[in-house]
């Protein structure tokens, strides 16, 4: 690592401040996790989802007539373009479920163009509307040869999911869940997805380019995809003492284990205990005995072993696989979410704007003489 | 600003150190611009734009050999899946043509995925092939309802380019111009684009995505753009007198006048004489007696009313449009180019990676407590 970048605080830009945002804090004392000066955990208790988007979007929570009216604008907003339809048919089966929403997203770019900043408000509206609609609509129709329509009356974004996604009107609890869980994921300041879509807003890009290029930097394993990891692990076993056996395994392997530790958060995460509860209230209703437990054996030993703590997504896989989620489609429900807070730091960059072009240390070869093509080698 | 960021060189990261490379310097005293140590000048004058996207891509200036087997894979590499034609057949001929590149690499990655980073030269290579087909193959369907066989043997990109452009084979000056264009685009640093790309790839997430991300924010029009604006402006006048009469009047109405200037560079671009050169030589085959007049015009006035120099941007207007490239897809060319940068950006990240991660300043409101919703206004 040259000089230059170490003064300055190491690679990644771990700890420098690209700029600054009043939408968030992480880990600061006392406070764990807050969303425009409001504490996740009262968020999570008592918000519906959609009380949180527009605290992200527009800036407060909304009065109970503000909030039925957007909730009528997002349900409005549920149609799919036909030819947003013709390429999601086009996406096969196996394709990443990430780059269905990247595709569509982009898409939707083309259909209905940001034409000037002050539609940014109605088109973040309109994503947060669709793009449940996009990756259902893809799923039932290259898994299961279904055309869905996705007009529907459900009035939560996580309800609207659910019924696209089953086909089956979904319960008080499982609504509950999808609320907390998408307020759990709606927002984490300047994390890389989030810092990409301020990258490409301060060329002033269209908000369709900045959405697209967040969803495709979370699609990264080192992003993304940690509660359907976390899932692929758990499911591997059939009691809690299977679990503990491998975990102890996986520790002496020095195997990663995901759903565990922090970047920053140091001693616990603050969404943790909030998604455990649902999962615990989760296997009650499906009348298991098994993953739930497996669940809490793996953060005992993870504990006890090494001192650390689940982070928001380790009981998510349980939780999400108690809904009948398929596990592919656990980070897309992170874009559901997360596009409230990407669209929101796009507009606060857009509101005093620089372009984020940073330096860099040059470790390459000193001045090179032009070769004719038959002198080299 | 926040007295952190002034310390760490204010708003941008401008002047930041954010990572390292080994693929370009950009002003550096006594150089101007270099890739991998070679002169952009000595690039320009003698290589083919080919042999550059193999220095960019693969590290090394190609032997004979190595570039004709390499323009022959990208030849061979120049078919587009039929999802992919059905894709951008949905895409209207009003969209914005950055939108329709963005569109037809996240669809690629559908179609194609990278499966493992062992695939990333050859994924590149796929893309530097199939971008101007993509633009071409929609820009063709959507204005004039024609399908164009995307198969074709002209063997410069370049040259490809314009042939599926027109359906006419180009002439050698023009295949010659298209090699200095594309080689004065393909990189330049820690650009916006090029560190979209980077945070992308900072998550281990596939080319595709990095990609996108870049299209995306190229897109802004503080990015790229310049040489389109730059056209706009100068079409409008019918002779140099009256363009000499524009300029004065937009610098006294303190207009943005695109095409000079330049964020790093001092005192001239190096890429500007390159392409000048080429603009001339056009202008002399089109028998044009005005809009190279006005070009050379417009840069004499701007440099003795404001000391400002014209940027690469400047005379590539007036080039691309001696060779009747329509207006709107001068930025589209920007990219067939610098997907070459882009990728071996990535491939350079991948490397030696540390998650991009800043922090943020907080300029936000301190705790706020919960309100239930009948309490709030």
């Amino acid at each position: 690592m040259p000089d230059k970048q170490k003064e300055l605080g190491g690679e990644g830009l771990r700890g420098q401040i690209a700029g600054t945002t009043g939408l968030c804090t992480v880990g600061k004392t006392g406070t764990g996790l807050t969303y425009r000066g409001y504490d996740i955990s009262d968020l999570a208790k008592h918000a519906e989802f959609e009380e949180v988007a527009y605290l992200l979007l527009k800036g407060k929570l909304p009065t109970r007539t503000e909030l039925a009216s957007y909730k009528e604008k997002l349900i409005s907003y549920r149609g799919l373009p036909m030819a947003l339809k013709v390429v999601l048919e086009q996406i096969p089966a196996d394709a990443h479920p990430m780059d269905v929403l990247r595709t569509g997203c982009s898409m939707l770019g083309n259909l209905e163009q940001e034409h000037g900043f002050g539609e940014e408000y109605d088109k973040a509206d309109r994503l947060l509307a669709l793009l449940p609609a996009i990756i259902c609509y893809w799923y039932r129709y290259s898994h299961d040869g279904v055309r869905i329509e996705t007009y529907c009356d459900q009035d939560s974004i996580g309800g609207y999911f659910l019924k696209m996604l089953t086909g089956e009107t979904p319960s008080e609890l499982h609504k509950q869940v999808m609320h907390c869980s998408l307020i759990l994921y709606a927002e984490h300041e300047f994390n890389a997805s989030t810092f990409a879509a301020r990258v490409c807003a301060s060329t002033l890009s269209d908000l369709y380019s900045c959405i697209t290029a967040a969803i495709g930097t979370l699609r990264g394993p080192l992003h993304g995809g940690a509660n359907e990891a976390a899932m692929a692990m758990i499911e591997n076993w059939q009691s809690a003492d299977e679990a503990e056996a491998g975990i102890m395994a996986m520790l002496a392997n020095k195997d990663k284990i995901m759903g565990f530790g922090h970047a920053i958060y140091r001693e616990s995460d603050p969404r943790n205990a909030l998604i455990k509860k649902w999962s615990e209230k989760l296997a009650q209703e499906a009348d298991d005995a098994v993953l739930y437990d497996i669940s809490v054996r793996v953060e005992q030993v993870m504990k006890r072993e090494k001192n650390l703590f689940c982070n928001a997504d380790f009981f998510h896989a349980s939780a999400y696989h108690f809904m009948k989620i398929p596990t592919k489609l656990f980070t897309p429900i992170f874009v559901m979410s997360r596009v409230t807070g990407w669209a929101a730091h796009v507009f606060e960059q857009r509101d005093h704007n620089r372009i984020i072009r940073p330096s860099a240390e040059y470790n390459g070869p000193e001045h090179q003489d032009w070769l004719p093509i038959d002198e080299r080698h």
